[in-house]
């Protein structure tokens, strides 16, 4: 069975941009290949090194809406990263096969300094994370990695550092991955905006409370120019209705909606109440089974210290063949 | 007992020039400190990655220089630097405690590319190698670490790392070091060429046979304009009178050849002589002990196996603590 490694940096917990975007993929996904997820804690240090408790907490957060979702640990190996010495070991040998200027002049690092406002000060920390991205995806030997589209150049770069790997120590060890876009769309945040962000505030949370998805819900960016219920309103733009083509099965109701809001009569509040209720019946599950685990989080991370070592004897063993290659096996 | 790191990059066997410089200072300091001496190969990978068999093929050699100098592995930590992963482990949280900008201004890295004559194309691994350093000296808690002068941007590269992280860590953990410099000058090449590198073929290696010592030493620079016997020769910038007072303990007898030298009748070839005997009293006995330990490599390799083994154990346990004050233990 081919490997997909996917994972999240532990900056929070997680919210329905990310069930659309990747969650939901990955519980399909963990029949039809040999899934990793990754708690990327080593990656989220390197732009919050200054607040390691936060990523600490963070970290319990992530598995507990993975376990929720539905990511089965039977089926999905769900590993910590810092707890993986391996993946650093291979980064080290992989810093030699990329230059400076190179690293430099990644696309999706680029765009990262300028959105963190590094300036000057760029912590080599965060210039080198796509080659221990590379050191991730690829000790692992993973064919596929779900990524969004700004993260492609890091599948290339990962691809080069493979390319460099094998000419170079005369090998076809590692294997190059494909990054593998979702078909859905970026979700956009409650207030209209293009991303959901935990500082924009435009968040709804895999763990937030009912009543908090309906205050959001019906807060939510609309079209500014439906002001009475009779008017006839916009779809293109009306996150209420983004929102329910991408959380309501029932395309049909959804497309009924559509026609009545478009033609008027039909009030905000009338769509966003439905759009709660059909966002509950995701959440409700959810949240119920994030509670029972939320129960007992010494077994959740015991379940996580058994992905763990499981993904540390896969990491071990291309460890092992890498120092063969280099010649660096005493 | 305050602990010293030193360690070689293993490029080749090791030469005289290493034996004033710091071999011999190693065997005095084994006594006095709890002493660590790594063989560097993940360092020397970082400017020889394309040809790895080279290193490991030196590794031997360096080990069986240390052995034959008398760096006795009952008093000195020997270890190899790959085989401690906890290492690159440290590296990559060290990495976002330094800036790129800050790594491109280190003075010994700015000289170094340029000898090096990378350009524009500095590996990623070549110019983060002193934060790779940082790790090793600071994994060690070692006190004091025995310097050439031009490196000692690098102690003050690490000491800066030390202070970054024990402050944003809120802890006390991690030790500044402090820079040791032998107080023996560089010994020049016999060429007279100011440093003795293989690739220079100036170089008298510890596992030279005698014949050859004697054959480099008769074709030592000396005074260009010392044509006859007879007449009166320079000292200044005469190799051969530089490695007497290097290596002859008999300081009165070459205060006499000086003199002799200096005031004419006394031939290049006499000199010469005297040198080349004076080296092989202390060469010979290391060459012998070499070809002692040469018999049964695989001892060696054990040897440096056991070292590494307790290397492994102090770095670990230092490891240990690093993950607790950055909340990293899982």
């Amino acid at each position: 069975m081919d490997r997909v490694l996917t994972g999240d940096r532990p900056t929070g917990p997680l919210h329905i941009g990310h069930y659309v975007g990747s969650l939901a993929n990955r519980v399909a996904m963990q029949d039809k290949y040999e899934q990793f997820v990754m708690v990327a804690d080593v990656q989220a240090l390197t732009d919050n090194y200054e607040y390691p408790q936060r990523i600490r907490s963070a970290v319990l957060d992530v598995l507990l809406d993975y376990l929720a979702v539905g990511i089965d640990p039977k089926k999905t190996t769900i590993f910590i990263q810092s707890c993986v010495p391996e993946i650093p070991e291979l980064t080290m040998y992989y810093l030699n096969l990329v230059t400076v200027n190179r690293l430099g002049r990644n696309p999706t690092i680029k765009t990262e300094i300028k959105q963190k406002g590094f300036g000057e000060s760029v912590p080599a920390g965060f210039l080198v994370y796509p080659v221990n991205q590379a050191a991730d995806i690829t000790i692992f030997k993973a064919r596929y990695v779900p990524v969004g589209e700004d993260q492609l150049p890091l599948i290339e770069q990962a691809n080069e550092i493979v390319r460099s790997f094998n000419r170079i120590y005369n090998t076809d060890l590692m294997l190059e991955a494909q990054g593998v876009i979702s078909a859905t769309a970026r979700l956009p945040g409650v207030d209209g905006k293009a991303k959901m962000s935990k500082s924009l505030g435009n968040t709804i949370y895999l763990s937030d409370p009912a009543e908090t998805v309906a205050k959001k819900v019906m807060g939510m960016y609309t079209d500014p120019d439906h002001v009475r219920v009779s008017d006839p309103g916009k779809i293109e733009g009306n996150t209420v209705f983004t929102y329910l083509d991408a959380f309501d099965s029932d395309k049909e109701k959804v497309a009924e909606l559509k026609a009545h809001y478009q033609q008027g009569g039909l009030g905000d509040v009338t769509v966003k109440k439905y759009l709660a209720g059909v966002l509950e019946n995701l959440l409700g599950p959810i949240r119920q089974r994030r509670a029972e685990y939320a129960k007992d989080p010494g077994e959740v991370m015991a379940m996580a210290q058994r992905g763990t070592e499981r993904a540390r004897s896969v990491a071990a063993h291309t460890m092992d063949q890498v120092r063969a290659v280099m010649h660096i096996n005493y």
